[in-house]
């Protein structure tokens, strides 16, 4: 069991901050140094100007999503916890924009083997002006499309911070902020080697896969990652409780294990629902812009294909939760849209609009049964982000085995992406299909894997780093925050007055509240 | 008088759900399975990825100005009916997309007859990836911009979406989310047909009727409905009672019939200010995007006169506002931004930057007194939707035939939009005026009347459908909400552990709560 | 000391607003009757095509950037300001618009002589649609880029916006409402004059001063003028007290002056970070806009230099801060943000990724330190506008002079922004660091001196139009909004019922209340 850390505890992590900042800023020196940018002889064509502007500000869009997932994460959360949340979510990109600068463009996209990429990190000044095939020794997987490598770097960047983001909401309300932090940038490195395998030239994509934006290589490797660590972290306090005896039962809030779930409603619906907009918003810049070529029919297929796709996941959720509560909710109508774009997001490319809308309203329902399942399994996710991102991004990628169109329908879909054949309902056999579950396996366990050792790793790191003289090593209990702080919010952190001093001091207290919470709560452990 | 639904009741329409998305799923996948799409040959020119690039980002705005709609209808609300307020503005856009693919852009731009077009439902999958006059044998009216079609479907269908959104507003805190749900739905189709005379190369636009992004094929059609719905609808309860003996008569708080005036504030005006902002930012998208090519002169011409008309309708609002409640007012700010913007929309690529300014300051100004007659007679519009949908769509539209430049100035009036001659304080004469108000009148009319119908049929249905065993049919009661759910706020419907089950439990004693409400509020019947 | 308004100046003053207005209105007419425009010979060529889309929704982005302050601004104030804020960014923009219309846009890119532009006002309606060098003689400064006037003038008018909204930040919670949008008409004069210096071909130009998107020109400007504000308005009431005898000294809460900081906590965080996210957003408008052409290396490159220079910010910021207040803060992560990207404003197009890197983290450790030091000062700035904008627009300045690559290393450094060496750090020698010196003297001198000028001058405008029989002029009070409206919220100018003379009213009764605040909260004056 943690114990109150001492002065001197406080003190080591105090300096290990700031040597590490030193460090960043050290090499950050070093690398500014060394760095001569040779004058390249450049012209702009016409194509490479409307590419490369079309790729700039589709990716804008992305980048735009972290608002709308700051708003909807926080604005699902419990008041208490919102500053947390939003807090979480802006560093979180800045976290992930180190990480992917130093080290995760090149594992994701330089040279190397099937598994993982050797070359270009540190985004090499001299080849960052270069256009198409000039940087082909170092980024061979890149040199397709005819604009700046800074322009992809900076499209790709912000698709690993969208990555990074998902995990945020499902950990609220419990998770210590500097584990958070840390995770984030570990995600940033596992999702680089993921994407590796399927977008930087890897065993995945040489077998086949084909995952156009993401629904794999984005959302489910983010989904993984968050299920890992809710599973670790336990449920919020409160969430699941014994059943008093005068409660009337109901199949509908009652668990597996015959808890009762306690529904820990959204704070600010109004957040919530602008963070949506944002979010399908950026979804047009997602998967328009992994074209990363601005061939017209291409990217106006896939801007209708997406939103067709969410608003028939929209519709899908809001008729199902519909049935199930008996009313209309306004959070499954939230993450139908969400369900319904992330559906889509593998597929775009490939499929038709009816295809598109099938699949989208697929999402829409698929997000309904999975949020009750999940939470009749009492693995408390308060976002959704479980359902929304993994549960849907692996529909969205049997989808692209089941619904592609043979690749001489769209004329892009060979030029560009090297989509072979079709998918099951369109005359192109099965192998697709069994290729795309093979990718969504080989993925799943890797990510599955990898979080699980780093969630691990972290709580062990702050379990040696804080002062816990004899106390078990507990994975939950050194991840989450301290209960009376889960209790009055993890907003006590950020707010005028309280500091970690002041949190230690409560310490003692608590360790007895502690214990009435959890006969009140009936937590298990 | 509506009687509590039976479980019987319930139970059918329950069915009723579930047979309309069966049924939707059903239509989808039968044309999904039909629709074999051709390889197309094509060579994407740069200026056809110019145009399809421009019209694609600009779509992206008009979509976001959902967002915005969102955010300034639910924070002009009072707070208890805010989540419902969010919810139909999110629903309203998956609503419209489906109506619009289905039926609305056949009607709209398919090839027909002067009034309605009767070709293209579903957006032909052989047609979609085509450009320019590829199609022309079924959209005719959509030929001139080399785009392909899916984009000019993508642009036109967040068009459809806004047209839809408007209504929302006008008709919040009161009425039945079902029976808007099934509005939005008709709405857009009678949206399409009316935006067939204009732009679909109907018989107004044969007339000589000019209406460049929509002041009347938007926003006045989406007034019209909205002013019908609200006079159907009745005024929100107290909002409009007797004097008390001891109140002070102001002219600014007395009702042409008498009644007192009652505030009810807007709860989020930080909500409502980002939602303006997001929707100025959305018309820059929306009177650009309506170029359908990127023509550099007209672009820029065109999102400057819509900043300053947006500008000096804030301007306006505000004095004049300022002039009549002797403090400034953020909402009439808001408002007059709104206003300005509709106001130009007609016009925006006819008239000159000074011309722009005057028509944006008279929209700001028209909106307050609309705002101010509205209220005195009797007339509720929450967000203020029929000022500045309806009275300024119809303002921008004699705009049109009053400040147009003669179509030598602009090469682009000429040669894209097909105008003859300029208005009449420019050389023009007096004959576009009077095409112009022709126009209104007819879209007006038309608008009206179907709206009429719209609502009182949809009223029917419920009341058919509904257990009413031996009440009389009434149309306000029947769209209405029960009288003690818009008192505790419509949001109850969407509230935790509240049902539509309870609500019927509870209607016994609100019949009599109801009495004691009437007599307290004075409401008129 | 001034006194209650009598009837008659209330009068005086409603007839003042009406001739303003009617002015505007008549100035409107009578240039829209003179503007003749000529149909203009008009080819639009691919590159211009591509430029003019670039530049467009860049400055639409930058537009944006007014809903992210506004967001920001009303986000850190008390909630009882909160209205107040919004309503300022909202018509500061349509104010500035006005002004850069009418005068700013010809002061700044008119030809005219070194210190200022005499040519341009009221953008001529013949020169408008003409592109590149077709405007040579009126507009000199801006030929060398082939987009329309109007689109120039579009992505400059949102600049003068930004600079204007600067402001309004650091004088909330205590400004008249009439004062600051006064202020804010000359502060877009002001801006354009020294514009017109760096931009517009002006002595700093032609001495070499760089400023690349607008360090200088835009933030420090807003920034000088923002720092008089508050020195001339004084603190927020209770914000720097006395002491009490129990009260806990710390070195983090005493100023220079031993008073005690009391902190006044934002309301509404989730805004600011919404804000915090529309503004970096809006900044990569703001940056790669500033090209005014879309070279793709260009663009791509100053695009991720600020993505980066955010970032990094974000990280010195939330490290320093929590190390100075032992615990994270979500204000300081926005304004580290906010920090980096004002940062790398004058350098990005100049800059290599790492040297990036390091200014956008020096300018968060900055921001700490200046937010800090300026509290000590008891300079009092709600939303940290002055260490966001001048302190980091100072150093993102200096920084040109430092980090700039030679002009061979970048190709567009030289052909565009006539880049003639590199910076100290890098072969440059030590010229250009002394030009930014001596640039960011002179604009800052002016700057300040003109802010005071009008600052008093609105002041005694103020003292001068109200009835004051007898009392003394006061800068402070005259500027100020009566002491118990500053106690009970500014929002209560706009609140349902209140208006100015029922403030009025309570007028004397606040004399007597005013002495008991004063000692109660030991206002220094």
């Amino acid at each position: 069991m943690p114990q109150p850390e001492s002065q001197k505890a406080r003190r080591k992590r105090s300096l290990l901050l700031k040597y590490a900042c030193l460090l960043v800023v050290t090499a950050i020196a070093l690398l500014w140094i060394s760095s001569a940018t040779a004058a390249t002889p450049f012209t702009d064509s016409p194509a490479v100007a409307e590419n490369t502007q079309w790729v700039l500000l589709t990716g804008c869009l992305v980048f735009f999503m972290n608002a709308g997932f700051a708003m909807v994460e926080s604005g699902f959360c419990r008041s208490a916890n919102a500053i947390t949340v939003l807090a979480k979510n802006l560093i979180v990109f800045a976290i992930a924009t180190v990480a992917y600068w130093v080290l995760g463009f090149g594992f994701m996209f330089g040279d190397g083997n099937d598994f993982i990429g050797t070359n270009g990190f540190l985004l090499p000044p001299d080849l960052s002006p270069l256009t198409g095939k000039d940087y082909q020794g170092v980024f061979n997987s890149l040199k397709w499309a005819a604009i700046p490598l800074t322009a992809k770097f900076f499209f790709q960047l912000t698709f690993a911070g969208t990555a990074a983001t998902i995990v945020s909401g499902a950990v609220a309300e419990r998770i210590k902020f500097s584990a958070f932090m840390t995770f984030s940038f570990l995600l940033v490195l596992t999702y680089s080697i993921t994407g590796h395998w399927i977008w930087g030239g890897g065993f995945l994509y040489k077998l086949g896969f084909r995952d156009f934006a993401g629904s794999t290589v984005v959302h489910s490797v983010g989904g993984w990652a968050a299920l890992m660590g809710i599973l670790l972290l336990q449920p919020r306090l409160g969430k699941y409780r014994r059943f008093n005896p005068d409660d009337k039962r109901t199949w509908r809030d009652t668990t597996f294990y015959g808890k009762k779930i306690i529904s820990m409603p959204a704070h600010n619906l109004s957040s919530a629902t602008l963070g949506c907009f944002i979010l399908w918003l950026g979804w047009f810049g997602f998967n328009t812009g992994s074209t990363l070529t601005a061939n017209s029919q291409a990217i106006a297929h896939v801007l209708l294909v997406t939103l067709i796709g969410g608003a028939m996941g929209a519709i899908g959720a809001t008729f199902w939760s519909w049935q199930f509560y008996e009313k209309p909710s306004l959070s499954f109508m939230v993450n139908g849209i969400l369900a319904g774009c992330v559906s889509i997001t593998a597929s775009c490319a490939f499929v038709n609009i009816p295809s598109a809308a099938f699949i989208g309203f697929c999402g829409g329902v698929l997000v309904v049964y999975a949020a009750i399942f999940l939470n009749k399994c009492q693995i408390d996710d308060p976002v959704g982000a479980v359902p929304v991102h993994l549960v849907c991004g692996i529909w969205g990628t049997l989808a692209v085995g089941l619904f592609s169109q043979d690749p001489s329908s769209y004329s892009w879909s060979k030029q560009f992406f090297n989509l072979d054949k079709g998918g099951l309902f369109f005359g192109g056999g099965i192998n697709l299909l069994l290729t795309q579950i093979f990718g969504i396996v080989v993925v799943g366990v890797f990510t599955f894997l990898f979080s699980a050792i780093a969630w691990i790793g972290i709580s062990y790191l702050i379990y040696a780093v804080s002062d816990t003289s004899g106390a078990d090593f507990n994975v939950s209990k050194s991840l989450r925050v301290f209960p009376q702080e889960e209790v009055v919010g993890l907003d006590s952190l950020f707010a005028e007055g309280n500091n970690i001093k002041r949190l230690k001091r409560e310490y003692i207290q608590a360790q007895r509240q502690r214990r009435s919470w959890e006969r009140k709560y009936n937590i298990r452990e």
